[in-house]
C-alpha cells in the first residue's frame, strides 16, 4: 500500500520544484463576486508551465528520481495534461519520456506532448489497451512509470499549489479543487488542513462523472461507469491512494451540472479575460449552484488548467 | 486646433486616475519568444477595467471635468470599448452617461454599456446617423461630448499605459501599439519618447484598414474607405489631433494581414492563456510577419483589450 504524504513531504516537494515551476498569480473579479455574492480568489494554474497544475506533480516526480532511475527515462499513459507535464519535466531534467496516448486524443494535446519531445505510442481508447501498451513499453525500455495521481511524489507536487495560495491569501475560509483522479484534491487537503486545521476543503466534481462523490458517500471505491462530461480532465476515477486520503480528510464533495460548468467557464473567460479549460471551471460552477452556501465567505478556488481546443468551444449563441 | 499633450500632461493624468485604474501586469511567453526569435513583453490592458485601455482615457476625461460640467453627464458615440469605458467611468464618478450606438452593434457590447448604467440611444450604422443622433442628444441634455480619441484628456489617459510599462521593463528597445483612431498610439508615442528618446515606437495596423499607414506616408489625413478587418477596434480613422501627433513622432507604421492577426491571437490564447480581442493581437501579427526585423530585440507590445464575443471566434478547424 502506498504511503500517505505528510505536510512536511509537500513542503519538501515545494523546495525541490520551486525554481522549476511558476508561482502562479491569484486573481479576483469584482464582477463574479457581485454575481455570486461571495468573495472569491482564483489560483491560476492555467498559467502554470505546460498549462496546468499537473506540472507540479510531474516536476516533483522527476526531481525525486535518482540518477540511475532517471537515466532510463519516464513513462505514462494519459490523454491529457499529465503527459504534457511529464514530457516537459523530463525534457528539463534532460531524460527521455515515453507516453501512451489513445489514437483519438485531441490533436492539440498530442502536439503538446510531441512538442516537449516525448516519444508517443498510440493505443486503442480503452483502459485495457492503454495499460497493456504501457506494460510492453516499460518492459522494453525500463522507463520508470509515473502514474498521474496514484503516486506519492505526484500528490506531494500537486499540494504545493495550496501552500502558495495560502501564503498569498492567508485568511481563506473555504478552499475548493476539482476532482478527477484526486491527485490535486488530495494534495490540497493535506496542505490546507495542515496550515489551517479549521478550514473547510471541498471537492468539486461533475454530476456526470461523480465517482468521487459516490465513493466518499459510500466509503468504498466506486469507479466511474461511462462518465460523460465536458470537463475532460475529470473523466478518471479515484485511485486506491487518493480514495484513502479523500475519505480521511475531505469535508465534502459537491457535484455540479454541465450547464453550470459551461456558465462558469464563460464567466471566467468574459469577466477575468483568461483561458481556462472546462475542468478548471467546475469549482466556480459549484458556487453558482450553491450561492446561499458560499454567500459572503472567502473562498479559494483552484483553476486547474487552461489547455483547450479553441476551435471547439461550448458557448452557444444567445 | 486642439493642443498636443506634453509628457507632463500624461504624468498628471496618471496621478489623477491612478486609484481608479488597474496597473495591469506585464506578461512574457517563452513559447512565443521561441517562435518569433524576439524578446517580447506584453502589457495586458485586456485586464484593465471595462476590458480595455479605453478606461484610462475615459477615467481621465471624467476626472478632468469640473463639478458643474460633470453634473450634466457625458455623452459619446461608439460601437465598442470607448462607450463601455466611459459608462463605467461616469458611474464611478456618479454622473450620467449617454451613448449613441448603432442598432447592429454586438449584443455583448450593448449589454456591457447597459450594465454600467448608461442610457443608450440607437442609431443607423452610418457616421452621419451617429453624429446627428449625438447632436440631438447633446442639444437636449447638455451632456459633455467625450470623443473617443480626438480629445486632449483621452490621449493623456491612454499614454499612462506606456508609463507603467516602462517602469516595469525599463530597457525595452521597441514599443508597438495598435492604431485605430490613434488615441493609444499618440499617448504611447508622447510618453515613450519622453522617457527614452532613443526608443523606436511603431504603430501596428491591419492592411485592410490602413488609413494611418497611408496618412503617415503621404503626410496628409486620408480616412479609411470601407475598412474590412477582423480587428473591429481598428475600423476608425485618425483624427486631426492624432494625425498631427503621429506624423510628428512615429518611427513608422507596420501593416499586417488578416491571417497574421488571427494567428497572433491564437498564439496569445493558446500559449499565454489569456483572452484578447483581435485588435490586441495586431502588434504580435506584425512581429510574426517581420521576424528578421524584431529578432533578438526587446520589444514591448500593448495588448489593447479583451472584449470579444466568445460565441463567434475566428479559429478554423485544423
Amino acid at each position: 500500500m502506498l504511503a500517505v504524504p505528510s505536510f512536511h513531504d509537500i513542503q519538501k516537494a515545494h523546495l525541490r520544484i520551486k525554481r522549476m515551476i511558476h508561482d502562479t498569480p491569484v486573481m479576483t473579479s469584482s464582477g463574479i463576486n457581485h454575481i455570486t455574492g461571495s468573495v472569491l480568489f482564483f489560483k491560476c494554474e492555467n498559467f502554470q508551465k505546460a498549462g496546468s497544475f499537473k506540472f507540479r506533480g510531474a516536476a516533483n516526480a522527476l526531481l525525486s528520481l535518482d540518477e540511475e532511475s532517471a537515466s532510463k527515462g519516464v513513462a505514462t499513459h494519459s490523454s491529457g495534461n499529465h503527459a504534457a507535464a511529464l514530457a516537459l519535466a523530463a525534457k528539463l531534467r534532460g531524460v527521455k519520456c515515453f507516453a501512451v496516448m489513445p489514437h483519438n486524443a485531441p490533436k492539440v494535446k498530442i502536439n503538446a506532448v510531441k512538442g516537449y519531445g516525448a516519444e508517443i505510442t498510440f493505443c486503442e481508447p480503452t483502459l485495457r489497451s492503454r495499460e497493456s501498451t504501457l506494460q510492453n513499453m516499460i518492459a522494453k525500455n525500463e522507463a520508470v512509470f509515473i502514474h498521474p495521481y496514484n503516486n506519492f511524489n505526484v500528490i506531494c507536487g500537486q499540494g504545493t499549489a495550496a501552500i502558495e495560495f495560502l501564503r498569498e491569501v492567508p485568511d481563506i475560509e473555504i478552499m475548493m479543487a476539482p476532482v478527477g483522479g484526486g491527485g490535486l484534491f488530495s494534495g490540497t487537503l493535506i496542505a490546507a488542513k495542515a496550515v489551517h486545521p479549521e478550514m473547510k476543503v471541498y471537492g468539486a466534481e461533475p454530476k456526470n462523472a461523480d465517482d468521487a462523490y459516490q465513493s466518499f458517500r459510500k466509503k468504498r471505491l466506486i469507479p466511474s461507469v461511462k462518465p460523460n462530461t465536458i470537463a475532460d480532465g475529470l473523466l478518471t476515477s479515484l485511485s486506491e491512494l487518493t480514495f484513502r486520503i479523500i475519505t480521511d480528510k475531505a469535508d465534502d464533495i459537491f457535484t455540479v451540472s454541465e450547464d453550470a460548468i459551461i456558465e462558469a467557464m464563460r464567466l471566467i473567460w468574459e469577466r477575468m479575460k483568461i483561458v481556462v479549460e472546462p475542468s478548471a471551471a467546475v469549482p466556480l460552477g459549484v458556487v453558482l449552484e450553491n450561492k446561499a452556501f458560499f454567500r459572503g465567505r472567502k473562498t479559494g478556488l483552484i483553476l486547474s488548467g487552461g489547455n483547450i481546443n479553441v476551435e471547439a468551444l461550448p458557448f452557444q449563441g444567445v
